[in-house]
């Protein structure tokens, strides 16, 4: 029996050391904060079966079910039980589930479970039957198969997560993600423990929720792709079925555009309005008239209709990037700054959140606002949530304000599952006191929406946010990239089942690019490069409007390709001990880039929408030409049969380092930017 | 130029001929009733844009918009144009779309169109909105490549559909089959130009319809799985967006036990009901009892909500399989039936009709129903629905019935693509009269969803709805079966940009069986085979229930195996030419075969839920073995090189007869049929 212990909660050894083994995390995700793997296994049939003891509801019941049915569809024992109700409390059944209590779908619900898999049974125990539902995921990552059949582990887990606030936050507007897009996030949010679902419903480029008080908000503000009432119920419905709140975001007074084509008379300036359909900072950026007393009474009808909708406690009122140009602009908000004592556009725009605070006291909601919203004089009860850097969580923590961070976890940025998963909320230079410890609630993925699609939306939001799940669940130490990644990829491909799509539309994508032609030629391009990052892509003088099409092959190519990845490990392992065995691999997989760019180039003969890659397919082929060559070299240097005049020379060196440079160049919007520094890792491995 | 003109109608050639050649067909689906291709293209880039002139509404400027989103997102050629709106008008434009006036959405609407290509600009004119719809559709499957770029070949074509009713039946009931399933197939839907959608919304297994008047209909008898009514308000709209009727269907009085679980007192014995888990014909089955006078009011009231929900005109009825067990065992129904001078309980359920259809008529609602339902008294302007074979689709043109027909077409059977494709509505023999042959307005593919889920429903719906959409739409002459297949490839990938998911699931459903094991040599062994067609999956002596897990290789298996078929097909070449190249070719495939299973064994080792097609794969070995060897006999007997010796007796050639007659056999219920038969062929041909 092995047996491991981690330090809960947030006061952490400060010595990083390496926990995570495969035999104790095995496929987990998050690696729950306590875990005692035994030997043995409990093998399953079709006589599997659940039973449910305690204070439930229809709630767990549902999820049960589920739960049985998931198992099923992964063994295909064709278990005998059907539909769990009450009656189902055999103390014979296989496993047991016990439950105190229904759990609130509320900030700071005990969401705890107890895990035992022991050589017959299996005992699941948790305050609320959220706990009990993270149990069943768990339980489901930990099934495994041999010779014999399929098998769960013997197991012990004490599980409880590092942060009570583990977000996904999805942009609807910038592009129009429909209603499914959201239930099948719901269900993968789950899948990895997280508990709240952020929505950004309004922003300058679209209303995206039905208002019945204020029917010209998304009748003019949406082009007709909103969601409805009922299906904003149906949502908070189904996410409280998986103890996962809905937090709605209504941004304000800035990047408001889409109140205005309906009620132009509560904008700063005089209109008519319309939908955006870019991108950039408009100036001057439409915004709400905080002088204008008619403009509560018109928010407070809103709130209230959106309060009747969205049970949660907060709500988000975005408050981001209000530059106040139009502010500057008119006379009488400035007259009132001189009248109110307010000094800057800031201190007005804090004017008007304390006003918009009041409404939301008035309906029992708190108030939730990013970063730009901390200024002097707010009250100390809303929640901050930190985008601009981690300075302002600390910030916001130390002046007592509840915070929780976005910034490092913005998916759409492109960046790697690594970069992410090591974006620890609290440094350890941060010295903040328990009491300021404590304001850190926790943090949210965040999707933002300018380039993806309901097509792409999931292949950037995932797997990666399930590397931010575990940070956010999982004590601060564990931290194992190579471990993450091993486990990534097998969630990666479980939430697939759950309906997800950021596999499975790849070659979709591929197909539409080649226009019908054969696609290996093209995957084998795609699998290699990595789409720009960051926000580079809307930097290239090109300008992106909501209808700009995203089927590029930008768009379908992933970010941190795993082939890419794979391959500069395999360089990391080769240069640090030069042998055959990899030699041989890492030409070979050379080799069929250099091929693949004649191949490439016929696919383009009848597929003109793939043209723009050509430079980068080129460049591929010529750096995997002189990755070859600098295999070859440190093989003879390694094994000391470099002659005087096979030597490489300085300049040799640095003109090839030239040429690397140059590739690293994007076309299409996609770079091959891991694969030009492993290739330097091996010309750097070229001279002593 | 060349130029082929259809007869137009049903009143065609009865000699078939085969005109579809690639060059006329294009990648069409459905081909046109008339289409004249000329030389020449049209090539499109950024500045590509349309027009609409005439009498429109807001429906075709969504079209549009979507139209040329789609088309930017093949072409990635960026696009100027936006949101299409009445100010687009300018004579300039690339597309000039005219159009009389809004179509409605209603049986025999005019669904004609123009469309006229030439080196300069594309004209689409039309009676209505929705062959505007369909003329678009037509253009995004004339989109082709080549070395400068996309463009639309020069083409003029005058098309009409054959039938006015085109539909597709989805049975939402069996296994629950959600909202966005039903979106995206509308969207296939238009992509096929088919124009009703049939919901199957209740039956045995579940109550799939909110009825806020009769609440415990679906609050008892769904288990929570149904389409509320802002759902189905949500499909209608969506539909009639693209000129899709939404006929609903509530099967009565037989399939009816879900109504009884919340209102048993309306059925013919006293109860309780519950949801039914299983699929076989119960009995005695839970019936309505027509001759409960309080049952009319009930229904009354149902109908009049569900009249405010579905626009249409037609209310299908369902009708079928009443046995009227429970009728028989009811005394009070017995002595009504006598009272009545009801011979039988066919009379009876007429009797009900009547009532139903004087309910109907009270909220302006046509009846529809199954076959069983054409009775002797029931009224003359039902629409019957022909299902249990052709004569009743003839016997009920003749008596001067409305009648469609779904025979042949149900897409849940798994049949070829082939069988549905050439499943003609109108047989040559069916001496029917002119006004007779106008009783038949079409079809319907139907699919039923007893073994299929919202994971597998796609697969086996489509792409096979898209031949039979060109059977109801084309002329009775376009029949070439090669060509089709040729077409539906094409169709097939195209349909998947709309968010069908028949191709795309398939490999996450065998990366699910192979439980995270490689998935190629699974691959190679289900790209090969065909899942049990028809009923015989239900009839191996295993009960199915709602909750069995459709997770199998066989759910898996994709109907009509594309490998085998192409493969059959390269036999029969070589049958009848025998050469070397495809001697190779045959070979080579056979031998993949062969080396497969030894790797899908070792697959087998951790991935228990595939070991049941164990036998499968060893049988394709087997017969793939014997392949090899008569290819190679062929080639010999060929070449006249066959000596005394290496000729095959005919007890060599009965006993490997024998072999493959014992191979037919199923196991996990796939099958190598196609490939035996293509094996047989070649068997066939070693004796003379």
């Amino acid at each position: 029996m092995r047996k491991i212990n981690y330090f809960l909660g947030v006061f952490v050894l400060a010595v990083q050391f390496s926990f995570a083994q495969s035999s104790q995390t095995l496929n987990l995700m998050p690696v729950p904060s306590n875990i005692t793997v035994n030997q043995g296994k409990l093998r399953i049939d079709s006589n599997f079966n659940l039973a449910i003891t305690g204070n439930v509801d229809e709630r767990l019941y549902k999820a049960t079910t589920r739960f049985l049915r998931r198992l099923d569809e992964q063994t295909i024992l064709w278990f005998v039980q059907d539909q769990i109700s009450k009656a189902d409390n055999s103390p014979k059944a296989v496993l047991q589930i016990h439950v105190q209590r229904p759990g609130l779908v509320k900030l700071k619900e005990d969401e705890s479970y107890q895990l035992n898999i022991d050589k017959d049974h299996i005992k699941i125990s948790a305050t609320t039957d959220i706990g009990a539902m993270y149990a069943l995921e768990t339980l489901l990552q930990l099934l495994e198969a041999d010779e014999n059949g399929f098998y769960f582990p013997q197991v012990s887990i004490k599980d409880n997560p590092r942060f009570a606030w583990r977000g996904l936050m999805i942009d609807v507007v910038r592009h129009w993600i429909p209603y499914e897009v959201i239930i099948r996030n719901i269900d993968a949010m789950l899948g990895v423990k997280m508990n709240v679902l952020h929505l950004h419903l309004t922003d300058d480029q679209g209303f995206r929720v039905e208002s019945k008080v204020h029917p010209l908000l998304h009748e003019k503000g949406s082009n007709g792709k909103y969601l409805t009432q009922a299906q904003l119920k149906d949502i908070v419905k189904y996410a409280a079925d998986r103890g996962i709140r809905v937090v709605p975001e209504f941004d304000m007074p800035g990047h408001a555009s889409t109140w205005f084509p309906g009620y132009p008379e509560y904008a700063s300036a005089p209109g008519p309005y319309q939908i955006e359909t870019k991108y950039s900072h408009f100036e001057p950026a439409p915004t709400m008239d905080p002088t204008n007393e008619k403009l509560y009474p018109f928010i407070d009808a809103f709130i209230a209709e959106m309060a009747s909708t969205f049970p949660d406690e907060y709500i988000h009122i975005g408050g981001d990037e209000n530059r106040g140009a139009q502010w500057d602009a008119n006379p009488k908000i400035q007259e009132f700054k001189k009248t109110h004592n307010l000094t800057d556009n800031m201190a007005l725009q804090t004017y008007f959140n304390g006003r918009l605070q009041k409404i939301l006291a008035k309906y029992n909601r708190k108030m939730m606002g990013w970063d730009e919203i901390l200024e002097p004089g707010i009250s100390k009860d809303i929640m901050i949530h930190s985008w601009r850097g981690k300075n302002s969580l600390n910030e916001a923590a130390k002046k007592g304000y509840p915070v929780i961070i976005s910034s490092g976890f913005y998916v759409d940025l492109l960046r790697t599952a690594e970069d992410y998963y090591l974006n620890e909320p609290l440094a350890e230079s941060d010295d903040l006191t328990p009491s300021q410890l404590a304001n850190v609630y926790g943090g949210e993925s965040a999707m933002w929406a300018e380039i993806v699609s309901a097509e792409t939306i999931d292949s950037r939001t995932w797997p990666f946010t399930a590397a931010i799940a575990e940070r956010l669940w999982s004590p601060r130490e564990v931290r194992d990239v190579k471990d993450m990644y091993r486990r990534l990829d097998v969630v990666s491909t479980k939430l697939e089942y759950l309906g997800l799509t950021h596999n499975k539309n790849y070659e979709v994508m591929l197909k539409r690019l080649t226009n019908g032609a054969d696609i290996p030629a093209l995957k084998t391009f795609v699998d290699a490069v990595e789409p720009m990052k960051e926000l580079s892509r809307r930097k290239q003088g090109i300008t992106y409007y909501t209808r700009t099409p995203l089927t590029m092959v930008v768009d379908a190519a992933r970010p941190d390709s795993k082939v890419a990845r794979e391959f500069s490990w395999m360089v990391d392992d080769f240069v640090q001990n030069p042998n055959k065995e990899l030699a041989n691999k890492i030409k070979s997989q050379y080799k069929i880039w250099i091929a693949n760019h004649a191949k490439l180039k016929e696919t383009m003969k009848v597929a003109p929408a793939i043209r723009e890659i050509e430079p980068v397919s080129e460049n591929l082929a010529k750096l995997s030409a002189t990755g070859v060559k600098l295999v070859d070299y440190i093989m003879l240097k390694s094994s000391n049969k470099l002659t005087a005049k096979s030597k490489m020379t300085f300049d040799e060196h640095d003109k090839r380092e030239d040429e690397m440079r140059f590739m690293v160049k994007p076309k299409g919007n996609v770079e091959i930017v891991m694969l030009i520094n492993a290739t330097k890792k091996l010309l750097a491995n070229t001279i002593d």
